[in-house]
């Protein structure tokens, strides 16, 4: 790889990112662009700015963007329609937020005639595979780089030592190392590392940080209806809402309620085992109430059809190919689904949990007609289950008779 | 089919039961022999024996069998393996208890030379296909009776004319009609019918048998640590138990905290949709824990194959085919996978949660020293994931030059 | 079932539908509609309406209708998009018509009024199964009538007595019994039962109707080059064809070469398995074709998700679930994979067997830069290989660690 | 990677092996160990020994082994019972010799206290991936070296010039560039690179070697009996043979009759596409002839399960992934399947194709009574299908219902 000329790097405005804006700028001697984008970490943006024009970025080159609501839209209601958990448990709220941010890094270098594009991810974990296949698949030219992967800034003192030696203000409380990493975004927090790296040892209670715990959370539940269309959230007891309002209100309800919390062993892409501590409140609502309406609503056959794809399509947003054709194929199978999930959930919120306690849709597939205790008018024949049956039987009758004439 | 001259009857002791006794009498005019097994449904068993005995059933005709350390051993923990839930959610709790009625009733009717079996499920449900497919798949020249899909006794008030005609005695408490209809044996509890009928409306609290409200739980979590072998659950707190006593713990403690309710609406086999209240304490616990279990000791292509093909299994066991040559590949497929699933989950139970803590096992393949933030001494080489993540993206380049070709 | 007042009959003109045409009219005395439909099966069709019109039907209540275009059109081509094959060689030639004509019946019965829609498969086959499911499923409330399962006309001396006795002309060639059974579409031919039962014993060469032996085809191979758009056939030797045109002309190919012959037992969705001897001269072509033009057009990703999912697309076709969301939601994966499907197959025709020889497109994702044994100008740098290898290895070796420690 | 001091290397007694035994003597400096295994390739071993002695490895250290046996009975059968193959058509000959090959490395690595093994594969092929990979899952420890991505002998100048120097004897037909590239074993040969890079031109007749053209073989078909226990075919003609004896005898059989030539283009692991020319002589009637046993063997539940999961069994083959517990858990699956696998097929060469046309067996679930046209005597109630279907219909009734509500 020849060295790169101007590089759009995925800039927080944080210690780490602005190590590698000073580094790509001393290493390559190179341009860099910064992208500082709020996908609703519950950070200000501003200071990003600033720090960047600190660090010699002209105005120009520096941007800043709310894209919460296209990272609702469009990258968060379509998984939810999957009800997709990878390895039985985790929302994915990590995997699904950096398909957006290299798209976007891609669209702006092609804007600004960068020719590479930069993360502040390591070369131990899924995001700089997530990053970089998103990358290559939308620009087959683009150069990706990757600092954790090349530097020799390999502890925190030679971390430290590098911003001092080139003038990169250094937080007080960044002094010393965090305790563990940390990854947020609209859809959920996510923490890693050290403090819990053992993963027989319950994580410790300072690490939670949008939720309470639950054995603080009120006392009395509370019941909220989500109404859906065409399998998204679209109001929330009665109001309409736009997704990234939805989502922040469901964070919210579920944070209060102590839901959400999740003490997960992982088999990353990469090919170890890591240990995370998710929080994703309005996401596992979400999840609950879809499955919720969908229970009325989709057919049995689709329904099965779609839980057994699922583990696949979670897989493949993990592993990072969001832009991939199989992921396209897959929510294409997903979205036919989805016409007729119309309809509204209420769920229970109580310290941790959620709970759907009741369903209707005018799209209901529910007959009471038929499946009543009570005299159905002769909407379904028993009858007709004894021929059901047989037939289903008849070929383990077959391999009885077959038994039986072995033994 | 010709007319049954010897039936074995699934038979319970209860109303229901005891009128399909007397109606297999009078309408076949055949020998019944009476089936009644502890499949830990609590309630006692000797009053069958006096019921069948008072119905005319002949003390060697009538069989009455505590099944549950078979029930757990054979059935329930190694469906627990695969980390069945059906439709996302269900249990199967009654689904798995079928089978093995079905089977002691085919072996019975061998024993005693019966040439049919019959059983009290309604042609709308799910059960009798259970039964059915069973039987016929143990034995292929088995007849089978289903009376409620036979009979004209379609109302309530027809059964009881009935009793009253046939001198069988009906409880107090069975002159009205209960409010709902119930399933039970040691792994769940399922309600449905009447006034469980409109899925819109949450269940009412009088509908749940083994478990407390949530809000009515213990304000202080309990922790518990379940120890596997080989995939199941073999020790509790450090106790060693046999699988029914291990169920029957957990139960216990899954009750108290309120653990295990679930709400749903089903698809059933027949093609219609209902909802029941299922009651799992012990099983909600076993689910976690096991997934925790299996997230340190299970490698991610053996985890995430045995994600992919757990809804058909699911399906299977809900479909009645336990004893289908699919089922048992699937499952030698799961137990293959099972060899190493051994260690300790601790987990915390509280207000209707069960969430795993803590996780350990001399089987672990979670490597603290690759996976760590700090110096790994070597044990994973970072520049490997650029190689990893260019061959990865090979395939997506070429599809996105073919794109670019194209606009 | 309250009896039919007006039924739409799928008429062949043949003794069978004419003798069920007959028998609905004395058995019900309903008003019959025919509908005959030119699927290709290579018959005329104006006999069958002086046969109904001898069979005193009103000249408006007869249909004959050309449905070939819409037959290849809308179905067969779908379904070759899928590249699918049932139990690994059947290419599904009867299962695929049935649901068109169900839909023709139904729309026909909406249009003149009837109540009920009836065709002449019988209770063994799974025919009657696809019928009835696409009618169900087109009109929730459409009678269906089988006469093979409700009359007792069970033996070939009972149907021949009702024809005399009611003045049905009989062919003097089905005087005598067909030594086996006949279906036919512009898709295949299909044979079975009575000299073909045997599946031990060797199918009689008169049995085969629409390709010649082998051992009789042309000694000289035959080259032809079909063209693709959008993973259909367009174009054969470089003229554009419609689709019934297209399947025609590969048709004639194809019998010329011997090729399409099948002799299969397969496993039908009633539970017995059956022997058919299937001819699909033009559909062998096309799926050979069509794998063909996907091999240098579709992404690995891609295909291999398509295989993956075909033999549950394939089971649905084959059990009659055309027009069941989870069909539809196969097919939304299949239609997004097929956009670049594009380019030109060239195949050899030789003594029963068709092979691609050549194959290339505007669209190909073959890079010849990447793959060359040559220098490929650093297209491929061979050392990300040793990443990908040491990544993908890394929980291969984990599982070997495990091993090592315990042994 | 610490230098490697003893290396056991994969050496067949070619030019490239030996370059590559010369270079890691003078590279690394280290002990070179050979293995070189008769697979059934075809050439004579002896030849390799001599060439091991004359590069100066000791006799101690030549290993000349017949594992022919071993590789049909525990590689080629395992996977035949699956119905492998890749991408619709590629039936794995070269993926399946990768691990049996490795595991001898590895073997004798242990045995003569090597720290590494080395092969002479490619970096941009799928032989690099599985060798290491199986190394790796057998050893986690084990170093590997391919010389071919590490050293710069990048052109067909700078090896032949290599040799020199280090006087390899060069044959003379070596001097020339061979026109594409060979692997062969007892289950198939494959060609590929080259003359064969343009996938829109027809291979020419010279790169096909163990099958004669179609046009060329027998005018008279020949029909052969294969008769299989439990999966794997175990006697021909009636006469026992062993595995090796088996795919040696249908490789001629085969091959004489010009059947099991592949001309395919293939999405290759590392990302890229490539078209290589297979002859599967003996496999590609192994494939017909296994189809046609369990046709009238496995029952249909357990037929279709084999097919949804055989694509990703033989994905996980060709990827490499032999030794992987997810491969091992689907070969339980499969093997589980097989016990009944019994018994004799007939199957048809001519000009290239093989065609099954009978099969019978003790264990056959085919059921004659059942499937018949004629009077089955009450095996089969035909009016039980009437009950199947409107059970079947149900829910999608039910949709149909929710349609007209809607319209």
């Amino acid at each position: 790889m020849s060295a790169p000329k101007k590089v759009v790097l995925a800039y927080s405005g944080g210690l780490d990112t602005s190590i590698i804006l000073k580094w790509l700028q001393t290493e390559y001697g190179c341009e860099v662009v910064t992208f500082t984008a709020d996908l609703g970490q519950g950070e200000e943006l501003e200071p990003a700015r600033k720090k960047a024009e600190l660090l010699g970025i002209k105005p120009e080159n520096i941007h800043i963007e709310d894209v919460r609501e296209e990272f609702v839209r469009d990258f968060v209601f379509p998984m939810f329609r999957a009800n997709a958990v990878y390895e039985g448990l985790y929302l994915l709220g990590t995997s699904i937020a950096r398909p957006l941010i290299s798209k976007r890094l891609v669209e702006i270098a092609a804007e600004c005639g960068a020719d590479a594009v930069a993360h502040g991810a390591t070369g131990k974990g899924n995001d700089q595979v997530r990053f970089e296949l998103s990358a290559y698949a939308l620009n087959p030219d683009i150069k990706v780089i990757a600092p954790w992967r090349e530097w020799d800034l390999s502890s925190r003192t030679k971390l430290l030592a590098f911003a001092e030696e080139n003038q990169i203000p250094i937080a007080k409380d960044k002094r010393g190392e965090a305790p563990f990493s940390v990854d947020a975004n609209l859809l959920h927090t996510s923490s890693e590392g050290k403090v819990l790296e053992d993963p027989a040892v319950e994580a410790p209670d300072y690490v939670y940080q949008r939720t309470v715990h639950p054995e603080d959370a009120p006392e009395t539940p509370e019941f909220v209806e989500i109404t859906y269309a065409k399998g998204d959230p679209v109001a929330l007891n009665g109001k309409d809402l736009t997704p990234a309002e939805m989502l922040t209100a469901l964070n919210e309800l579920g944070g209060k309620h102590g839901v959400g919390r999740l003490d997960l062993v992982e088999g990353r892409f990469v090919g170890m085992k890591s240990r995370g501590i998710y929080e994703t409140p309005g996401g596992t609502i979400m999840l609950e109430a879809h499955r919720g309406i969908e229970s009325i609503t989709l057919d049995r056959g689709a329904a099965h059809l779609k839980d057994e794809i699922m583990p696949k399509y979670a897989e493949l947003i993990y592993n990072g190919f969001w832009y991939s054709p199989e992921r396209e194929m897959l929510q294409a199978l997903i979205d036919e689904s989805q016409k007729f999930v119309n309809g509204t959930v209420r769920v229970k919120l109580y310290k941790g949990a959620v709970t759907t306690v009741g369903r209707w849709s005018d799209d209901s597939l529910y007959s009471e007609e038929h499946v009543t205790f009570e005299d159905d008018q002769g909407a379904y024949d028993q009858k007709d289950a004894a021929g059901f049956i047989k037939i289903n039987a008849l070929r383990l009758r077959l391999l009885a008779m077959r038994n039986k004439r072995k033994s």
